[in-house]
C-alpha cells in the first residue's frame, strides 16, 4: 500500500496519474495547501519542503520508504515497477531529460506566471511579460519534439508525459489569458488530447476529490 | 570521450565536476551564453531547450549519446559509471529527492533573484522580496537537512551534493546582498566548505576557463 499526500494542483496530480498507471493500491490524504496544511510537522516529516506531492510505500524492500519532489516520485514508481522508463539506453535519457525540463522549466515558470498574472496583489508588466515569454518559449521546444516524436521520451509513454501533461494545460490556459495571440502548437495540443483521453490519466486528473 | 558544452554558471559547473569526480575523459566546449551562442543548430540539435550544460557520450553502449539538462546528466554520468548514486534503496531516493529539489527549487528561484536582484532593467521590490523570501525558506530547508546527515543524500556524498554546491553558494551571495540580516545557516556554510575542499570539485569549478 502507498499513501498519497497530494493535492488538486499540476504537481499533485503527476502521482495519481502514475499510480492509476501503474496499478499499484494507494490511499489518497488530501493536503490542502490553501489552509497551509503542508506545514503540519507529520507531513514537514516526509515532506521537509513543504510541498505536496509526497508519498510512503510501505511495500519498499528496506522498510516504508518516504518520499517528496514529484520527479524523484515518478522515478521511484517507474523503478519499482519496471515500467514508464525505460531500464537503459537512448528512451531512458529521453524520458529523464524531459522529466527534468518539465521540473525546472515548465513547472516553476509557469507557476510564476500564475502568481504574477492571475494572483500578485498588483500586476507588474515586465514580470508579466518575462514569465509569458519564457512559457510560450519552453511550450515552442516541446512542439518541437512532438512534431518528431509521439511522446516525449520517443515511441512510449513514460513519466516524462506524465510530468508535463497538467502543467501544460495550466500554461496554456494561464498563457492565453495574458498575451491575445494564441499559440497554435498544433502538436503539443495533439499531444495534450491524445494523453487526456488515457483512462488512468483522467482518474488521476480526479485525484484528489475535495 | 565526452564532448562537455558548459559555460561559466552554477548549472554549467555541475557537469565537470561530477566528470572529476568519476574521472572520465572530457573535452569542454565552452557556450558563450552571453553572446548567444546556445542559439547555433549545432547545440539546439542536442540541447534543444537552448540552455547549457549538454554532453555526447562518445562510448555509451548505443553509440553517441547527448543528454541535455543538468539532473538527467548527472543522473546519466552517475549510472554509467555505478558512483555517486546508490543503485537501490533509501539512498538511491534521498539523492533524487535533493537533485530535483535543486532543479525545480533552489536553482530557478535563485535564478529569478539574481534577475529581478541584479539585473532587471528597474528595480521591482515585490519580485524581489518573493524570491529573496523563497531562497531564504530553500536555503532553511536544506540546513534543516545538513543539520541531521552529513550529504544530502546521507552519509555518502552524491549528485545531489554536486547540483547544489554552486546554487547554494550563489543564492546565499545574491541573498546576502538583498536582505540585510545574514542567514547564519552554520550547517550549510560547513557542507559548503566540505564540498569545496574537494580537489575534483575545484578543478570542475574552474571549468570552462574563458
Ligand atoms: N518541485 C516540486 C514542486 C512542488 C510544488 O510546487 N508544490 C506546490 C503545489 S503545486 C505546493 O505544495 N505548494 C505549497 C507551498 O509551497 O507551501 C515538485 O515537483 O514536487
Ligand atoms: N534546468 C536546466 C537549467 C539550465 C540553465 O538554466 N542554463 C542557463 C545557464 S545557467 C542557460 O543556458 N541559459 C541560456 C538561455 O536560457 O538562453 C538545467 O538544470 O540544466
Amino acid at each position: 500500500m502507498i499513501d498519497l499526500y497530494t493535492w488538486t494542483t499540476p504537481n499533485g496530480r503527476k502521482i495519481p496519474i502514475a499510480l492509476e498507471e501503474l496499478g499499484l493500491a494507494y490511499r489518497v490524504h488530501p493536503v490542502d495547501i490553501g489552509q497551509n496544511q503542508q506545514f503540519a510537522p507529520d507531513f514537514l516529516a516526509i515532506s521537509p519542503n513543504n510541498k505536496i506531492p509526497a508519498i510512503i510505500d510501505h511495500d519498499a524492500p528496506d522498510g516504508p520508504q518516504s518520499v517528496f519532489e514529484s520527479g524523484a516520485i515518478l522515478v521511484y514508481l517507474a523503478e519499482k515497477t519496471g515500467k514508464l522508463l525505460a531500464a537503459s539506453g537512448p528512451a531512458r535519457v529521453a524520458a529523464l531529460e524531459w522529466t527534468f525540463w518539465q521540473v525546472g522549466g515548465l513547472g516553476p515558470m509557469a507557476g510564476q506566471l500564475g502568481y504574477f498574472a492571475l494572483r500578485a496583489p498588483e500586476p507588474i508588466e515586465l514580470a508579466i511579460d518575462r514569465f509569458a515569454d519564457e512559457v510560450r518559449r519552453l511550450l515552442g521546444v516541446m512542439e518541437g519534439r512532438l512534431e518528431k516524436v509521439r511522446y516525449l521520451a520517443g515511441d512510449d509513454y513514460s513519466i516524462a508525459d506524465i510530468a508535463c501533461f497538467a502543467w501544460t494545460q495550466a500554461a496554456l490556459e494561464t498563457l492565453e489569458k495574458v498575451q491575445p495571440d494564441r499559440p497554435p502548437l498544433p502538436a503539443v495540443r495533439a499531444w495534450l488530447q491524445r494523453i487526456g483521453e488515457r483512462a488512468a490519466v483522467r482518474r488521476g486528473m480526479a485525484v484528489p476529490k475535495v
